[in-house]
């Protein structure tokens, strides 16, 4: 497994946001899953990864699949909110240093969607606090 | 490339729906980006994938990443409908006689799932006429 992955793996499971904020680089990227305009910068990115990693991260939480390539991975999730079934897929690019420049979230199906977009509004607001 | 993938690309490019059902495991099952519930066999998913090939293989649709393992693929995309932004996964899995038994679509932003939906349902239509 390529050491990117294994460090996101180690974030995954311990909520650790300095090990978070030091596999991203300054400049990374986050693509939401609802909205198009693509969020800039390691500051907002760490707030996004950190209130997703709150609202999907329930004990239904686990990965699926996994496909990686030199520099790219995507992992498949499945998870459960509100009885609600969420599949989702992590798009995760690092460069030649391991640091992630560009990290995006798909989720499926359309009901996933909406409750994830819910839920993520009312996270952001209590991290932003 | 795993040759299943080459085949992919060759149904995408041709759109030869001869060439599509060539490659569907008699059993495969088809995972919409809208609704939870797996459509089962061959037919159903031959009708959704040239469905979707109608809908969103416009002239701006390009692919842009694709990671592959042994026996899985995902290929990013990206596409435009009524001037909305469309960017999208196939989750393709394949068994070791390279047929294709499990097909995933996701798409986002939030607007593109509620566009494609749409979209999809008139395509649908159509085709099962």
């Amino acid at each position: 497994m390529p050491s990117p992955l294994q460090a996101w793996h180690h974030v995954v499971q311990s909520r650790d946001t300095a090990a978070l904020n030091a596999l991203l680089h300054d400049d990374v990227v986050f693509h939401s899953p609802v909205v198009h305009t693509p969020q800039r910068g390691k500051a907002i990115t760490s707030l996004y990864l950190q209130g997703a990693m709150h609202v999907l991260n329930t004990p239904a939480f686990h990965y699926l699949r996994e496909v990686a390539g030199p520099n790219d991975a995507v992992l498949e999730f499945q998870t459960e909110i509100d009885g609600i079934q969420i599949n989702g897929v992590d798009l995760i690019h690092w460069d030649d240093q391991g640091l992630i420049t560009d990290f995006k979230v798909m989720l499926r199906p359309l009901k996933a969607v909406n409750l994830v977009h819910q839920k993520m509004g009312e996270m952001l607001q209590k991290l932003a606090r």
